[in-house]
Order: C-alpha cells, then structure tokens, then sequence
C-alpha cells in the first residue's frame, strides 16, 4: 500500500520553517510476520519535545518522530485486531506497518467518556509528564501554592487540574489574555500573560502568590524561570521538563544564574523524563481515569485538520498558538 | 574591660577592600549574670558565606558575623569553665561576653590530635557543610566520580577527604597550580587549574571525569558550573552550596541556562544551609571524629597572624589565596 511520510528536508536553524519538512511517499508492504499489524493513522501529535530533539541523533530523511493514534487495518496480533485503537511511536505518518513494541497507548485504557485523541492528550506524554512532575518529582501538597509556566498548554492544563485536584492554589503564567481567560475556567486560582507584564514580572509573581511558591513547574526555562525561583519559598521543588526558551535559538540562552537562589531557599530542583518512569504508567492512568469519570478532569485540545498541515501546527504551537493539546486529526 | 571589634565601615560595593572595615574599641562590662561568661578570642574564621549576607541584613557599624575560637576567662555557667575551649558565633571580636546559645561548638567534642583552630575548620562550618553536601545531599556512593569546584578550599579539602574513604573517584578545579599540587596530595584522584584550561574547560573535564560526573559539589556556581552540568551523567546529583562567583558582582550573573541540561540528563540540583541541619551535626562529628582518630582525614589550614589582619586575610581568602581553611590567630 502507498503510504505518506513527513521527513526533515533540512537540519533547521532557530525556529523551523514549513520549508524544513517535506511530504514523502513509500511503499508499505501488506504481507505480515507475526506481531506485526498494518494501520491508518487518525491523529497526529506535535509536541515541543520534537523540536529538541534536533540536533541529538536527527538527520536530513528521518522521519519525524511523534505519537499518532491509529486504526488498526490488519493483523497478526490477537490482542490488536482490526479496528483497534492504538497509541504508537511511529512519528509523522499516515499509515504503515508496526509491531507491538512501537504501541504507546490503548484506548481501550481510557474511559469512553473522552474523545479518542485524549491519547494524545491527557492520556498521552503530556498527561503523563504533568502527573509525573507533581505527583513523583514535586510531590506536591494540599495547601501549597504551585506555579505553571506554558499554564494553558498541553502539559501545563492538566497540570492545573491535578493542582487542583491535590487541593493547591493553582497559579501560572502563559502568553497572550485568551490563554489567561483558559486558565481561570480550568481551576487557575490566578494566572497572568506574561508578555504585558515584562517590565514588572516581579509584581505579577507577587500578585498571584502572595504567599510565595511552594512548587513550580517548570515548561519554559531562561531568565523567566531565574525570576520564578527568587519567588520560591524555603523548600520548595522544581519539575524541570521542558526549556521551550532555548529551543529555538542558535546560541546559548543566557540568564541570571540560579544557585544562589537555590542555596539561599534550599530549593531542589530535579529535570525527568518521561521514558525513565514506565513502571509508573499504570499508577498515572488509573488516577486520570479515576478523575475523568468523577468529572475532575477534561481533554483540552487545540485540533487542526489535513496531513499536509501537520508541520503548519508544529510551528504553530512552538510559536504559543495552542490552548490545550495540539493534534492534527488526518 | 576594653575589647575590640571589626565593623563594617560602609557597606561594600563589589569585591571588599581593607577601608570598608573598621577598628572600634568597646567596653565590656565584667560583672555575669548567671549563664554568662567573658572570653578572649583565640582564632577567626574568615569564610565566603560573609561576603554573601551583605545585603541581606548587614548594615554600617554591624560588627561582621563569623565564627571564632576562643578561650572561657570567667564564667557563670557551670559546664564552661575558665580555661575551656569554645567555638563562638560571636563575629569579629578579640574578646567579650557570651552566652550558652552563642555556642557552636566545644573544643572537647574533637580529638585532641588537631589543633585547636580545627574547630574553625575540620569541625567547623567548612566540615560540617562538606559531609552534609555529600552524605545527606548527594548521597555519594562508592565507585562514582565526584567533583568539587573550589577543590583546595576549605570546604573542598574536606569533601575531598570524605569522597575518597567513601571510595569514589574526586576530581575537581582549582585556581592555581600549588592547589592541584595540594590536591593530588589529599587524595584527588585528578584536579585541575581552571585559569589554564579557560578556552578548553569541556577537555579538562573530560580528561579528569572521562566516564562523566555523578555527583558535583558547587562551590562556585556561574558559566563553570553550567559546563560541569554538561559533563554529569543521567541521575547526577548537584548540592549547590556557595555562588562564589557571583557573591562580588554589581549586577546579575549571566550564565548559560541549566533548565536543557537538567532535564536532558535528569539531575537533581539542591541548595542547603547549615541551620536547616541541625540535628544531623552529631551524627556528622562522630564520623569526623573516626576518620581523624583512624588516621584518614587531617584539618589543613592557612594562618594568617593579628586581629588587625582579618580584613585582609577575609579578602585574600574571596581572592582564593588560602590553600585549606583561612584562619587568623591573633
């Protein structure tokens, strides 16, 4: 069968353009070994993940990587036969052949009550990247003022809702009124754009958490992050997971240095991955599952349509475009 | 009786010179209260962590904090008697009274095998923050490689010490090439002058660290810190103690960010204070204590002679002229 691909045309240089990517044809053969199976794809993922990855292992022809949630065409797997729902690794595809190892995700996992590319979504990396910071890195406490930067973004909503969900005054930053309008309807005790605020974010900060920051989530690193940590109270805990600032530059982001922020507020500060906490997976999709059905928790998601534009949404949500998750549904 | 203080002068701007220091004559008055006592100072510790609250507190006329040795003259408390041996946070005085709670330390808690002044180093402030930056912060493990920056200073030496009876592999960077002597002497495994390996510092680290750091004790912070962080392997720990680098700046330190590396590798960076330890120095002593008595661990010290001298001994130490603990005996 005739399958699409979107390839990196060109290593990019800071900020990627549409002209990097490159839609490819390739010939997927039908005949199937054993634990292999054939899919359509119905939805694909773009994360800001992918974009620091270029540059650690990437080259010009390789496909780019990313989770897309497909339909199972044929199989030869009992458990993933032919309509099934899967999650895979498989990067940016319309279809193709995989095996069971490249399968992320089962929608038979998530309650009915979501729509299907909450895989992607709550009940992808990103649901579990916000479960992991604040339940197993931050270990976050009922009464505690916790910060989100990326506030309305794909980890950084259900983040809030977790926040709120432990009993924590939910605070955080995001980049244009539209995302703060998001966030008050999503559990935000409060939330400020940061980019109306750039000469006094020291005053913002002060106004949402009057009483400090006991945690913060950390999606953005850079100068903005310096400040959030003066603003830390004794003790507190910082998820490091993304650096969104630096992504996108060609050269070293420079900003006020942290360690004396750090030593002076005995702040911990610990960067995760995802990939080294899989034998905590089950753990987090219960208690998402647990939420979504008690009503605690939505899917919020941002969806463009067409393959063809699956690298106009990628650039699109590296530029702040999304509220919720990004998905591009084929 | 008449005793003498060191004030700060005017508050200083940038690195400290000798006048923003001053001389003052104070009478004491001898009669105690019970709990009481008058001492004569013996020894001062001149240490980074006073050129840091400035700023935070300090104002014209304070006299500066700072522990010192001193030697009990009169006494109303029962348990310190004439003659006995006390370490004091009692600041830059050559005598005075004092009281119970201004006691650090008591010389008879220490073998007599050190010298006196120990209490002002092995025992004092640089080693209690050396053993509780490895063993309660980074929890070092035998057969990792661990680095220390400021590696000949008076916290470094010792957690060298520490670092090598927990079999690890210390390497570290110094500024001069008569403390990689030194280095190499107390049982660094590999040290280095960072002035010579300035346009090649990611080589140096290499070349000492070649499996990569698991552990870092950052006494310095700024850029230097931020390549060490490049160099830690995956789950490295960092205890962030002191920002030397930045402690004598006018305006922010600038370095670059640390969010990328933080999270890419998974580290954990955590700040510590002293007084948030209290009750862990016992634990802390015994173990100084078996490492001096079985031979394995010695108090190195750069004495410096005069009460007048203390301001230049304090500069010469941020200027990192000592080789181990910068003490002044008067």
């Amino acid at each position: 069968m005739k399958c699409k691909k979107i390839v990196l045309k060109q290593m990019y240089n800071g900020f990627p353009k549409k002209s990097d990517f490159e839609i490819v044809e390739e010939d997927v053969a039908e005949d199937l070994q054993n634990g292999e199976f054939l899919y359509e794809s119905l939805a694909i993922s773009v994360d800001p993940y992918i974009r620091s990855l270029v540059g650690a292992g990437y080259k010009r022809g390789d496909t780019v990587i990313g989770s897309v949630l497909v339909r199972v065409t044929k199989s030869k797997i009992e458990k993933f036969q032919k309509g099934k729902l899967l999650v895979l690794n498989c990067g940016w595809r319309n279809g193709g052949k995989a095996k069971e190892s490249d399968v992320f995700f089962v929608r038979d996992d998530m309650p009915a009550l979501v729509p299907e590319t909450a895989g992607l979504g709550l009940y992808g990396i990103a649901g579990l990247t916000a479960w992991i910071g604040w339940i197993l890195v931050c270990k976050i406490k009922k009464g505690e003022t916790i910060f989100i930067s990326g506030a309305a973004g794909a980890v950084g909503n259900v983040a809030a809702q977790i926040g709120k969900i432990k009993g924590c005054t939910v605070v955080g930053s995001c980049g244009t009124d539209e995302k703060v309008e998001f966030c008050k309807n999503i559990g935000y005790y409060a939330a400020f754009n940061y980019k109306k605020e750039s000469g006094s974010l020291d005053a913002a900060i002060k106004r949402v958490a009057p009483k400090g920051i006991d945690c913060y989530f950390d999606n953005v690193g850079g100068s903005f992050s310096s400040t959030i940590l003066r603003h830390m109270n004794s003790g507190g805990r910082v998820g490091v997971c993304g650096s969104i600032s630096a992504y996108n530059e060609t050269t070293p982001v420079l900003a006020p240095i942290l360690q004396p922020t750090i030593g002076k507020n005995e702040l911990i500060l610990q960067g995760f991955r995802l990939r080294s906490h899989v034998s905590n997976y089950r753990e987090a999709y219960e208690d998402l599952k647990k939420w979504t059905i008690e009503g605690k928790m939505k899917n919020y998601e941002k969806v463009t349509k067409g393959f063809e534009n699956v690298p106009d949404a990628f650039i699109d949500m590296l530029r702040g475009g999304n509220v919720g998750k990004a998905v591009v549904r084929l």
